[in-house]
């Protein structure tokens, strides 16, 4: 179905080529570290080498073939390619009597059908769970690396493949990093804690941050509360129609009143799906900003604050756009 | 150093630009999920984005630039590029007034300085203690992926980052998979099992592979001598000044000869370090067949035969390229 959907979008194009692992895992259900998926508009075919020739030949619902993938293409044909993902090295070596063109990528995944809508909700819920479990963690002495190893480990028994990306866990001042790497930096009773943590569930990834402001006085908090308010404006807007560049302003506008413009230095979120970071990025720039969310689409909302010496307050969950608006996946109370 | 000695290795280019992750953090340190670096035969710059800026400026050793990297080049300089990892669609943006050269990488990370080699060979016991704790869990009843999410906690409960890959364990019939990925599939006492495990130990990978063959009698006591035999035939070919080509060729023949060639369905190996697969394939093939082992290289030596139902043997290593000839950093007497 999704190989036919894509045939379906050729247009002007007689064939596709993609070596992307993921786009082939999406296309044909199989999981390689090597391989090229051809098509035309009426027919398919994998290309892999001897290290999964028969797990292929099992598993692939399409023609597995042998030697040299450009030769599913007739000479003179017009076959497109996904130009973010081919090296300049591979576009050279192409077949050269064949018309190659870079596109965009038409495998397009960033509509979920209803069955990746499950799994990303169980991906989602999968998350909120492992976030439960650093709370429970978060004891004095415990180290930012301790919570770190054993909520992977969590996952995998909780029937996940593991921790989607290298969770971040932080201590106190090392919140202010917004990709700080868990260390041996040990909590101390009352410091803020930034967990960012996404857990892959049969495949699909979730994404989801929380801040545990322990001081409620200070800066912090009321760095906090702006994040909040920024994060729940910015969930308001999130509905079918809504266009990207809008949604970002709401919450960049926000916290730019409240004087920490400079200090939110990233974008709002970012698709997500089989990668943690998937088309679209949720930015007020080109080529997202004018893009309007559809129903199927998986997102995270994500705004924050860092404070170098101070700390960081970052607040994210990834959420499902829904007929009606947005169905949050990693919420789950917490 | 590792700058300069890229600097030494432009030649005709007037400077060199990468965003390879791995090569930045090799030339830099830092480690990163975006980031470009940039340089001429006598100056270095970093760019990263707003989610590293003050990690980069804390923790560079070079110039944290902002705006746009390739304005750090001159109009009219010669820059290189690696052909290998720049995207069509990333080339085609590259400032027009400059002349970019698709180039081999001249970041080339394969012959290992002795600090390096010290974490080798951290990375290499690491795997090891891992084998044998896998070896330890093999007990009637237990699952692939329950051996493979104690292995990862373990790895990181010693001091590493985790598996260096998706570990490969494998029981009966699927080790005739090379690529195995872990299942629910229990071990009943006597089963053959391959165990394809690598740890990653402050940055730095290993690789190693063991049969454990517990039915001494049939076919699989026969294919496991020939890869045992393959193995330390293509062992005791390396040392500086072989040719890969001739390394493989060694093992493939002695395999042909048993009558197992095409059950070989992979190379004899490759090179390892910061990625598990680095340059050099061991392959008797073009690029890699006229390349001669240098000290400092560290490589993998894995023949395997592998026949559909019945099961599959690899034998794996990780040695360093010495002097005398190689040092193995995976064996110790397993």
């Amino acid at each position: 179905m999704r190989i036919k959907f894509l045939q379906e979008k050729l247009g002007p194009l007689e064939g596709w080529l993609t070596e992307d692992l993921i786009d082939i895992a999406y296309l044909t259900g199989l999981i390689l570290s090597q391989g090229t998926f051809v098509c035309t508009k009426d027919g398919a075919q994998i290309f892999v080498d001897g290290r999964y020739t028969s797990y292929a030949k099992q598993n692939s619902p399409i023609p597995v073939g042998s030697e040299n993938p450009e030769n599913f293409f007739k000479a003179g044909t017009t076959v497109g390619f996904d130009k973010e993902k081919m090296s300049v090295s591979r576009h050279a070596k192409l077949r050269s009597d064949i018309t190659w063109i870079a596109s965009v990528n038409l495998v397009t995944r960033f509509i979920k059908d209803s069955s990746e809508q499950q799994l990303m909700r169980d991906a989602g819920l999968l998350a909120a769970k492992g976030m439960a479990f650093c709370k429970a963690a978060l004891q004095p002495g415990v180290s930012e690396k301790e919570i770190a190893d054993d909520l992977d480990y969590f996952f995998k028994k909780e029937g996940g493949e593991g921790a989607a990306f290298n969770s971040i866990i932080a201590f106190g001042e090392n919140s202010a990093f917004p990709h700080h790497r868990p260390g041996s930096r040990r909590w101390e009773k009352g410091e803020l804690v930034l967990i960012d943590i996404g857990a892959t569930k049969a495949r699909y990834q979730s994404d989801m941050t929380r801040t545990y402001l322990f001081d409620t006085k200070g800066e912090l908090k009321k760095i906090y509360q702006t994040v909040e308010a920024a994060q729940k404006l910015a969930l308001s807007i999130c509905k079918p129609g809504a266009k990207i560049g809008d949604i970002d302003s709401a919450a960049r506008t926000l916290i730019e009143k409240a004087g920490y413009g400079p200090l939110f230095c990233h974008g709002l979120g970012h698709g997500i799906g089989l990668e943690v970071h998937e088309f679209p990025s949720l930015k007020n720039k080109d080529p997202f900003k004018d893009i309007a969310l559809e129903s199927g689409m998986v997102i995270t909302i994500e705004p924050g604050i860092y404070k170098a010496g101070l700390g960081g307050v970052r607040l994210e969950d990834t959420i499902l756009i829904t007929n009606q608006g947005y169905e949050n996946l990693t919420c789950h109370g917490l």
